[in-house]
């Protein structure tokens, strides 16, 4: 099997280790060897052994009909959507870790996907590596997911759980994070929430069976949390956690994004740092909780490498199942 | 599709009542309506729904060629054996709850399943409700797995974690736990560690692809640890739990069962009363913790119900993949 990644920063370059590191499970749980033929970036990488592979155009690689699967690493919205739909169109699959992609067009693009019934998958996009998305399809696939709450952000995380431990205040934590490169230097999108927000409606989505727009969902950040609202939850047996949540209602679902005092004894309240957590109740199941690190280049790889050999093993076999979320693709659904 | 459920005590009961409230997604996730059309039990159920389906003899669903899965809820090792292997080389597939029956006749089980091409799942004989084998198998199948360590056993970690709070004896913990239905009349098979060691025992075969003896994993309960051990232990800002190890090494694999002091920031330590959680790590995606219901009707009878979803889907699609365990079946692992 042949495959294109587009994009080789840190997830794109990432996915290339992952795949020739653990080259021999990946082989063995497709059933065949996968080798990525084409990589696109405007840069040279001279040496790397990508280099022969490396193409300046998305043409050379949706007109190349070996190719079975496109894997997105750029982010941002365009090229991305007109590259992934294309390619989705040429009956290519198509695996991303673009969360904004995502969560603005999935619903598009999974229609377009089914159109021509081929897959579109994006367990990187929600928690980095921890595999959420394929628990909610597989694991507990048996489940009637009533709702789901987490801790999304691991930016936001450490700069919490930092200052809960050492009592200092929020912007001098966020400057020892840009320093270790755990904050961008614009750290709005993960401190006001809107990295979070994201997330949330792709998992939203996903156990709706609707498509739940970001915009809609009420979401707040983290640069209103003082240390005397920290120092006042504690004297409560209690912590103050970023909480991103869907629930569904007799109406729909519901989802927000927020900051939120927890238990200390709630599963949620244990997570450290940079960490991702989930906390998923099925109606017979109960509490399910999912950790691990939510982002971070070989574990976000990871998890694009696990809808890779999904999508391909599909492929070898000759299925198409689509991930539920548009209600005219998938109506049973919650 | 048609199932036949063999135990209609609190394993098959709940399978069956799995089956019922989520039929819906049952139906839409495998494809077709499932239907439990054998239910082998000595005792009568007189105005059960189940009444109908109920059968005094294994003959009347081995014979019976339309049943195409065997859902084994009896526990112990005969005659589920002779049951489960039977039905294997009648070519059905079978799903098991029976961790005793998977740690002693695992290898053996999966090449007659081998042999007659058809599934041998058992997620709900490790950690019950928490996907665990499913996540090895497929969310994590990119990875090399190069430990795992869990708190596989809920009533040992309802008495540590109250003699912790509470400061109250092993001995009046362990009655009030009884009290409570939490722990058996005889205990022996969890406080002595006997009930982790198989449930490792299967994680370390699956990790390795090699069958591991639980006769050969070390284990010690928690019948010795001492309100003073616990209080030693919290001095140094660590805790108390019963620890089920595996690890890869050069040779092999090595396992392990004992109480071990793990610090407090550790994501095992937050882990409450009866539930079960596994911390995973891979050679790319780190640490990977899942945490959830280990025992209990429901919790249970849902990873059984995920098993055979998945099981029936494979038949539907003419689809086989033995699980990886013995080198001669699935010599490529880790």
């Amino acid at each position: 099997m042949k495959a294109a990644i587009l994009g080789f920063g840190t997830v794109g370059s990432g996915v290339w280790k992952v795949l020739h590191e653990n080259k021999d499970r990946v082989e063995k749980a497709v059933g065949e060897p996968v080798m990525v033929t084409r990589v696109l970036d405007l840069r040279d990488f001279p040496g790397h052994p990508v280099e022969p592979s490396l193409v300046k155009s998305f043409e050379e690689i949706e007109d190349d009909p070996q190719i079975d699967i496109v894997i997105e690493c750029m982010g941002g919205i365009h090229p991305s959507y007109e590259y992934v739909s294309s390619a989705l169109e040429k009956g290519k699959a198509v695996v991303t870790s673009n969360k904004e992609l995502v969560a603005s067009c999935g619903a598009k693009l999974m229609e377009i996907a089914y159109q021509h019934q081929t897959d579109f998958l994006f367990e990187a996009s929600v928690g980095g590596g921890i595999p959420i998305l394929n628990t909610l399809r597989l694991g507990l696939v048996q489940e009637k997911i009533d709702s789901i709450e987490g801790i999304l952000n691991g930016t936001t995380n450490y700069i919490l759980t930092r200052m809960e431990k050492e009592g200092l205040p929020y912007e001098q934590i966020l400057k020892d994070a840009q320093a270790l490169g755990y904050a961008e230097r614009n750290p709005e999108a993960d401190v006001m929430g809107y990295d979070a927000c994201r997330k949330i409606a792709i998992l939203a989505s996903m156990i709706s069976g609707k498509t739940v727009r970001y915009e809609d969902i009420p979401t707040e950040g983290i640069t209103e949390v003082s240390l005397q609202d920290i120092e006042e939850a504690r004297k409560d047996g209690k912590r103050i956690r970023l909480v991103a949540k869907a629930a569904l209602t007799e109406d729909g679902v519901t989802a927000s994004v927020r900051p939120e005092r927890i238990r200390e004894d709630h599963p949620l309240a244990g997570v450290q740092g940079v960490f991702n957590a989930v906390l998923i109740h099925g109606n017979m199941v109960g509490d399910i909780m999912l950790e691990g690190q939510g982002a971070g280049k070989e574990a976000t790889a990871s998890a694009v490498v696990s809808d890779v050999i999904y999508a391909l093993k599909q492929r070898r076999n000759g299925l198409y199942e689509p991930v539920c979320w548009t209600e005219q693709i998938c109506p049973v659904n919650a």
